[in-house]
């Protein structure tokens, strides 16, 4: 099963890059939520190709249609269809079946996993462009969230060799909301501007360039998740593990725990208006699979947008012989700016179906 | 849910540290398969306690005693019911009910999510203990996987600052089998020692120390796993988070890609012996969720131990006040041999999940 | 949850009766297969309204659109989204909001399930439209199962007080092809005229009526399904409680069990062809919950439409007094005819699921 | 999966008749309940053999040892795991290996099903002996729900040709409690004794005999359920149907709904004490899968002990050749005292299920 996700709310996404459309269904969202289509859009248009001289000239008008779940600008409860039609498919580019693998793209496993029978066409499921009726999801999933008082932000915490400070050493308090208009979002000012100098730079190389997002999520309450398979991290990793181009993740210290004492990692607790706390939070606001109320901290490594301009060795699966291969067209030098958008909304399916879960036992 | 994994193979562990019992249902495993139970046993005395100065006194026989499932040492296709005893619980050593709660640990977390019912014994359910069954059922699953060509191995690429060399950089055609026997298995001779001496470091100063584990799988056939939720990295990462300590997994270069051009990153396809394989593994045998047939390579960190013998700052529940805490008895100052196992064995079950949900494609 | 089925094949369904479209995803469908759309399209025009005096006049077009998952009209492995669009929804009928509840629906139950905000216009989710997106699963579930020599036939058995014979006495070798030609179908000639003069006397009386659908399932192998929690009769049930309508399902010789002595009940063994049968079927082909190789034979029950032109005595939501409610507008006097192709529909896609669930122990 | 039930509340149940053991794994169970033990126990009595002439004379100490989730006899909200072991399987009466096939037993098709790698002995999974850990699980699960007001009934509404009054005519407000403490539970005095007569014939005739029991839950709240795949209908069926020996399960009205006219079918709504009320229950207590406040009524045919005295046909899977059959040793005529706190266990399950998820809609 590759598309649905949740056990209490119900992700099931469907579509191919050149395919009539794509979108998402659903299943135990609540009711009575007011959308705010506006802020929907925003999200939706953040994700979108064609913002900057970073990402791709391609359009894609990616305004969604609430086939069912939604009356009136309001939830209804019952399941919600959201469809994303493709417009503007261009499937002339991309000549009669898959021949020559792209490396780093999933053309050869795709072909494999499917029989040969598989839409191929601009990458097909593995698309980046099935992250849209993901980001939609999410951005639905946030604006319930904010209703509770949960916050999720996220920055670029490292692309190539600029890193920025981390959420790790910031004020959790503070507001982060600004970091939403931002193209390259950046705790540290006037980074972006560095870090939109080596993307270009790999631009100009016929190149492209990975990088590190953080996500920190604040405002949940002690006591979401569980020991063992739907531990916090269990969840928000298999989310993040969907995005295309995700490598890695960590919580909290992460790699930094493998140099570590016990006495430096371990999070002393102590008493704050009334309310246990931990004096740090290398443990990125989970203990034992549970949130401790603290937040929620992690990292995922984005690699490279693998389609470069340079020529590049694969096969033939027509032929079975090797091939250069060169890629035409214009493609993103660096992806990271359109992936934090998708990390956020990975980040709110996954708090909201850990939320749904943690409500069942409250019985 | 807590303790509950898979849809194709399904899994169930159950218990807490000082119980009656703990162990595992396995539902969805292949008849017929012959049980090596000496390799069994092996596989779970490499994760028991009492091995060496590395690791905790207490001396747990870990003896399974299989319920349901097998007869005369095959499996029936049936659901497996192991079980193991706790017969060394000691719950004298621990009190009346969490007053305070140990920094680093689940006490807080665990308090919370089940309401002040929960058996916090020796840590209840967020015991290592646990895991014991989890090596059982992956034992099981590695025999299986065995005769299917499928091979697990795992060394400790780091302690500390101790660094092995990389699986990345190592033939995948070797036989590892001979890291088992180890007590800390490194790819780099001698390096074992100057690890060993750092964890006693540790320990000496009743403090204790991280690291991180690699595993490579190699044998898998191109095809396992899907794009999106159930790709091989969503699974496999689902299953590492559910280690207890497990902080942050990366596979293929993980984090090494946010400083990657996309031309060092992309692996060239080639031709070799007519199969279509790859000119270096940055991927870590994935593309776009689905196996590509090269070994799957991932890391995992480790969180130093959390129990130690310094005095701690913490608050006590019951009163609301904080506290200094000294945690007595031995503990292990580095989890890393007892948790070389446990990976290995997600590892399996991870794998076993997706070759069944392979097969389901292949009718 | 209450739009997603399965395991191995996994749906999920949207869509209101009056929102702008309803739909179905389905993951796990195999790769490779051409659909043939005529019949497909001649499936969906057995369910639709307007084929008789016995059916609602409302014209649906339900012609269905494939957003993902078919490419050169094939199946390609990934997930399939067809989605049905509303073009006749004609709300000026329906007033603003739920107010007198009708008896029988389910609009008090969807008002109370979704705190007031449901989309209740034509019943919401709760509409009988709702079964077009699964008649057309089950169509390409069917044309799968038909190439590895499956057959599902299905006959009204009995409509308010006149009874056709049983499959259990029927050759299950014959061919029931004819039957899907018929509005009602019968296995007995003429009857199904007796039948339709039955509902239209209904029908003047501003009425309605029921019956029952039984449904044979020919060519499936033994071994498909499991004792206890999926076994073959679960897997079912829960699909064809999920037909508004149904209330009752009986396998075999079904309520008749209760008044056999074993000795009639039990069928005997016997060797034909080399393969071992069943003398009779009493079974329904499942023992113990799974198929022996004989017809798999059940039986629906189908309650009368509840939507009635008599008066109906009732409960007013907004000012909770109680009132007479009168139904206006054309409705089925009997759902019967159409309530067939849904049943053989839900027969496929459990069929299909159980299919999976065996391929991946095949390994 | 034969043996994983539920997505909230969920099950796991293994063991075989003959092995070492069976019991459940219940993961989501609230926290905080205090068991009386002495009420499981009874139950758990109430559906051991040797309770009279009518029932089997083999002797299971069914006593069940809680390994965890359980702490100072209180829930703890952690996974509940329960074992009941087998000492007195006296394999000897069952030779070596499945050979010559039982009627109406899942001989035949557990070795298709598990490529003769089964545990045949005794009916292996297959023996009604698994419904043990069924009546441990639902007895935890009815006792939480009486704490939430909700009572489940049940009696012998048919054994052979006596039939009993039905819980449709019946005031749901009375106490059906001393139905629990009747061998063979009815509502009319007097036809228990009547009963026992009949199934006495069919001991004497060294023959069984079938019948329909009747279950009611009452004091379920309105909103329940939902349309579609997680009905109450579909929940409640999936888990009869695991009942060995169920073949039939109908709400309300059921098969008699197929001669009812819609205005007799349809329950009129009416307020009473401020609440929305039916005026019948037909449809017994569910609307568009959803319930409605009123109790939900069904009933579910038994089909005879396939086990009886007298010789049967059937077919030696060694040989291939055709044999006849005598099963020896004693075994139940009747099986349907035993049955009636297995339905009401799986009643209270699904209850749990449905409650849990309604919790998590309640946020």
């Amino acid at each position: 099963m590759s598309s649905s996700f949740g056990q209490h709310l119900r992700l099931s996404i469907f579509g191919q890059s050149h395919g009539e459309g794509l979108g998402v269904t659903i299943d135990g969202f609540p009711a009575g939520m007011a959308i705010d289509t506006e802020r929907l859009l925003a999200e939706m248009a953040r994700r979108a190709p064609g913002q900057s001289a970073l990402t791709t000239a391609r359009k894609e008008p990616d305004a969604p249609e609430f086939l069912s779940g939604v009356l009136n600008g309001r939830t209804t409860g019952q399941p919600i269809c959201a469809v994303i039609r493709n417009t503007n498919q261009r499937s002339r580019d991309y000549g009669d079946g898959v021949d020559l693998v792209r490396p780093g793209h999933a053309d050869y496993t795709g072909h494999v996993r499917y029989f040969g029978f598989e839409d191929w066409r601009g990458g097909g499921s593995f698309s980046g462009r099935l992250t849209a009726p993901v980001v939609l999801a999410g951005a639905l999933c946030s604006q319930w969230l904010e209703k509770q008082g949960v916050r999720i932000a996220c920055h670029v915490q490292q692309l190539g060799s600029v890193r920025d400070s981390s959420f790790m050493d910031a004020d959790p308090c503070a507001d982060y909301s600004h970091l939403k208009a931002m193209h390259l979002p950046v705790l540290t000012a006037g980074l972006d501007a560095q870090m939109e100098a080596a993307a270009m730079e790999a631009r100009n190389d016929a190149d492209s360039i990975g990088g590190v997002l953080e996500c920190m999520i604040t405002g949940l309450p002690a006591g979401l998740g569980a020991p063992f398979f739907d531990s916090v991290e269990s969840v928000v990793s298999q989310l993040m593990f969907s995005v295309p181009a995700v490598k890695g993740i960590e919580f909290g210290a992460g790699f930094g725990f493998a140099s570590m004492r016990g006495s430096e990692a371990n999070d002393a607790f102590r008493m704050q208006d009334g309310k246990v706390v931990t004096e740090t939070n290398h443990s990125g606001g989970v203990n034992g699979g549970i949130t401790n109320g603290m937040p929620v901290v992690f990292r995922c490594v984005i690699r490279p947008t693998p389609s470069i301009g340079k020529p590049q060795q694969t096969v033939s699966l027509k032929s079975g012989t090797e091939e250069e291969l060169v890629i035409h067209g214009r493609h993103d030098p660096c992806i990271l700016p359109r992936a934090v958008p998708v990390i956020e909304a990975m980040a709110a399916i996954a708090v909201m179906e850990l939320w749904k879960e943690r409500a069942a036992c409250l019985t």
